[in-house]
């Protein structure tokens, strides 16, 4: 029975939750009565909903969760007992009932609260979630350490239906099946991940809550069934699929789980005693829980992809009489990608436009609405999303793959395998390369130029700003083969865009200051921090575009030129686009005095944007400062080497 | 009905096959009346047998898939239709059907004909498949082409029952049964992929199996259904049940397949039959076929592992008496692992050995007999064999993922996001890394060092030999945080094993040749080859055994005492150990004349692995030339700079 307080709007002021108040341990949690847990469940609904309010963050997805988070912490004896929670926007009740309520105000900020479960931050993040589908792998990891140390430990994955799409799931599942392991699977199915689920799955998942009489139905099958003995036999027979039709689980219990459900996920009661039977049951568990992403908060229940995550509820300041006309809105990188992409769209009808779960994010809503015969949401399945770009390539389709960085990692080996070494004309729009603030090192486009700058055939682009993201798109478009462009999260400089379809040529970068002395070779998003720096040591800059292939002749000219160059990115500096100057260099055995600045060789923790570049000393007087203290170093050594 | 001659041996004559003779295209296979089919089938079993036997390479997955091939070209318009086959491995007979008959005698061998379908080779290879699991992708994307142009053109998809349990196929079919389009998924399911197959999945074809008497069981399962109106009733509630129940293939009718079979894959009028009427169908199609690899040569179906593959039949030579002793045999870097693994794991129970279904290529045979209960064939799920090494070394196993260099491509997102970031004790094995010979491109393991490289926290080793393997291992093994070795396909110097549990400093290498002027810093096998060009030219070497962390102190040291520092590895330049070193350089302004020496940037084919690292610079001479050339250079420089 569902008993859930509907808010219509955020608490303004902190809820008064004397129940999880008293609640610092899920220890103090199993101590209360069965009967407080739904007071303690809208108190925490409450809690959630201010907390967030206050901070910013993801709430709809732990909304979702929250009955279900009581009801875990509840039965099962955490941290002992490991809870993998699937992509980690859903932790924020997991976070509050386990020691750090106080703390919620600080989440997804610089040296506060991870937006994810985090092992180092509390021992009862079992495992790190910031991509989706790796908790039934991590689970069966942990059940297999588990059985080999005899401990009588459980194991429990929560998986959305979204994140039960991606590939690895299924691996997961298909071999959790097969050994049997004591291990519990929650399928959380809000038929929603971040866009709307895709896929034959998500239809199977609606056939079965279609048929959520299923209870009458398994009852009243078991009559039908013992009034005709000739079938009983068949049945016999057949006896996995006799399974499916009373239980409706066909699918999971065919790969070796024991199907519960589907259950009402906010009925606290039902939940309570269903994992506590579970609990009791040897071998792979399956249970198929039912919720409302947002769920009690009337908002996000009506619109779960607008409050998929909410931004800090400000107090509105004064209005003065300046502010009343608002300034031009700058659009994101995103945004430049998906009006880019509907106007080459317009023009060439081969374009397809391909996201692994993305369209929001990426900007492809306009995309499309506008070319719905052309667009195509693969649901979270990066794998596939490349190869199938990669098949659409081999009978003359245009296919644009709009994929983030991070999660473009997912599918590297379709890249090289199935799209680089047939040389294929498809087109990477990465976006989220480099930092990505708040979401941490788990999203951080961190390594995209290292790793598709050693794939022979890539053509590799970093744009500098709006218009040469636009730019750059429409040149890997009119390019024959594979090509790259990325860019970061967020906005720009704010640069007019032309709205021209234009190319630029492949291999050739401009520059854009004159100076002396330094030159700053700039690949990609940094050169408006890099321009003040220049200036102030009139240096000369070169935005290079092209990180693959190089352009070799600027860089000789640049070299013979200046004393000092630097390359500048927001990558990693190992083999990333500074590494590819270097080599150059070395291969044409030109000596040169080189400086690398970029991403350091660490996991970059959360925070703002802004703050983490300059932590990283990638703002404008970090990049000055180095060159600065390079130029110190050569001075002495120059002085040196006078005196000797 | 089976019509197949089982043939005891591989034929060492020619066969006559008249019928085959006359096919030069598949057209020509289409004019045949359909009675002559099964004689051309036994025509082309004999063909195989013996070009195969002249050539080498794999043939059990083509004799399995034989009678398949030709039903496939005799119904369907190739190429106009888009045939694709998964794991070209199966493709030989599809290559001699379409007019490559007299080139099998070249195949995978260098300038000869690919292992694998090549799209540059053939119109009939629409897709180039080394890796598996693509083929469903690959096949949707050129059907969502064909209808973009309004094109009839069919598409189909053969692909393996092993090859189905990896995450992507299961991405793709969950789509393109979401598509609806209209393409053909055959089933090739002959309970093996390269090692057994392991899943619930598999547990799943089993079971269907068992049921082969599906035809008979469909027509009872009607009749005792209308003797039931109140069971049909509850069939149309649960309509999708009742179709798993009569056909067997709920699972993928579940996610929107039709889904035809199982029938007899070697019953070739069945096969025709069955094709024909598929073809005209409307939307996605599911064609399950049992067939037995190595099918009609009895001792492949006794020993579908063992003959997988063969090596090309050589006539005896004369024996002569210092030949009566066998020389020892060397042993593969895979046995060294493979022996390692056994060693540690004696010694400590926390070692858990995971492969991706490599067991036999990765040689963990003998461990998985002496520990089975810490042995895990994951099936072809790259990704999820990493991240449940990542969840069980959260409690307290020690994992060793071992894992072709190219196949971890695959889980480069889990080893960044569920390793590295959480800094997790896991050991990659990394077997194949360099060229890899005949197998070409697909294969070749030329970019794990750059990929690997600019992930924190990593511990990147590459050992010159098999000792060095060995050590290198157990220095990972015994190192807190993730960790890997990579070392190349194949054998060795031949160099003594000291059998002790031994491990290296970390980040350290060691100097193997005192010379001057020179320093070559080798990273990895080409350590023998370097060694003749050291003597020769009397340079230093130093055997680096670290890419991350790089030595600096013996880089510094190396760098001061010489004037021309040369960097070797097998792997791209681009990213490479050799980018390492200049980027350290640069980082300390340290001046250098650095030459890198590795993979050029485009794709090698195949060939054998020496011919292919002539072709690379990589042997002996080509390393000797490339440091003599810039000898050269630097003394025409100097030259230059006195005259000046």
């Amino acid at each position: 029975m569902q008993d859930t307080t509907i808010f219509k709007e955020i608490p303004s002021r902190q809820p008064n939750t004397p129940l999880l108040d008293g609640i610092d341990t899920p220890e103090q949690l199993r101590d209360l009565a069965e009967e407080q847990l739904p007071q303690l469940a809208r108190e925490l609904r409450a809690h959630l909903l201010w907390s967030v309010g206050q901070s910013g963050g993801h709430f709809g997805a732990g909304l979702g969760v929250l009955e279900l988070t009581v009801a875990l912490h509840y039965i099962f004896n955490t941290p002992e007992d490991r809870l993998v929670w699937d992509v980690g926007h859903q932790a924020y009740p997991h976070k509050i009932l386990t020691g750090r309520r106080a703390q919620m105000g600080s989440i997804r900020k610089k040296d506060g609260l991870a937006g994810f479960p985090k092992r180092g931050e509390s021992p009862y993040d079992t495992f790190g979630v910031g991509h989706s589908s790796t908790s039934i792998s991590a689970a069966l990891g942990m059940a297999i350490a588990a059985k080999m140390q005899n401990l009588p430990r459980k194991t429990i994955a929560v998986i959305g239906d979204g994140a039960m799409t991606a590939g690895m799931a299924f691996e997961a599942l298909n071999h959790a099946g097969h050994l049997r392991s004591n291990m519990l699977v929650i399928l959380n199915d809000n038929d929603m991940s971040i866009s709307h689920n895709v896929g034959g799955l998500s239809n199977y998942f609606a056939k079965l809550l279609a048929s959520r009489t299923y209870n009458q139905v398994r009852d009243g099958g078991k009559k039908v069934l013992q009034g005709a003995p000739n079938l009983m036999a068949l049945a016999r027979k057949t006896e996995e699929h006799f399974k499916g039709l009373i239980s409706g689980g066909t699918l999971f219990e065919e790969l070796g789980f024991n199907y519960i459900g589907p259950i009402d996920g906010h009925d606290l009661p039902l939940l309570i005693d269903t994992l506590r039977n579970i609990r009791e049951l040897d071998g792979p568990q399956f249970l198929h829980i039912v919720t409302k992403k947002g769920k009690g908060f009337a908002p996000a229940e009506a619109d779960p992809i607008g409050y998929h995550a909410i931004n800090k509820i400000e107090p509105k300041p004064p209005v003065t009489a300046a502010e009343t006309q608002p300034a031009p809105k700058k659009p994101k990188y995103a945004n430049v990608f998906g009006q880019w992409l509907c106007d080459c769209a317009e023009q060439d009808e081969r374009v397809v436009g391909i996201t692994p779960a993305m369209c929001e994010g990426s900007d492809l809503v306009r995309f499309a609405e506008r070319f719905p015969d052309r667009y195509y949401d693969v649901a979270i399945a990066e794998q596939h999303s490349v190869t199938l770009a990669a098949g659409l390539a081999c009978d003359g389709a245009k296919p644009v793959v709009a994929i983030y960085s991070t999660f473009l990692q997912r599918a590297y080996d379709q890249l090289i395998h199935d799209v680089a070494i047939q040389n294929l004309d498809v087109l990477f729009a990465i976006d989220r390369a480099g930092l990505v603030g708040e979401d941490g090192p788990t999203h951080a486009g961190s390594f995209d130029l290292s790793y598709l700058r050693c794939v022979p055939n890539m053509l590799v682009m970093a744009p500098s700003d709006e218009n040469e993201t636009r730019l750059l798109l429409q040149t890997g478009l009119a390019h024959s083969g594979p090509a790259a462009v990325r860019y970061p999260r967020g906005t720009g400089p704010g640069t007019v865009i032309d709205t021209d379809l234009k190319t630029a040529p492949i291999g050739k970068g401009r520059i854009v200051r004159e100076g002396e002395r330094i030159a700053i070779l700039n690949f990609g998003a940094l050169l408006a921090a890099a321009m003040p720096a220049a200036e102030a040591l009139g240096a000369t800059v070169a935005d290079m575009r092209f990180v693959k292939p190089l352009d070799a002749e600027l860089v000789r000219d640049l070299v013979e030129r200046h004393d000092l160059v630097v390359t500048l990115e927001e990558n990693a500096v190992a083999g990333g686009a500074g590494s590819a100057v270097a080599e150059f260099l070395n291969e044409e055995g030109i000596d040169a005095s080189l400086l690398h600045i970029g991403l350091p060789d660490r996991f970059v923790d959360h925070g703002k944007h802004g703050e983490l570049l300059s932590e990283c000393g990638l703002d404008t007087d970090g990049i000055q400062s180095r060159i600065e203290k390079r130029l110190a170093r050569m001075n002495d050594q120059k002085a040196l080497r006078a005196v000797k």
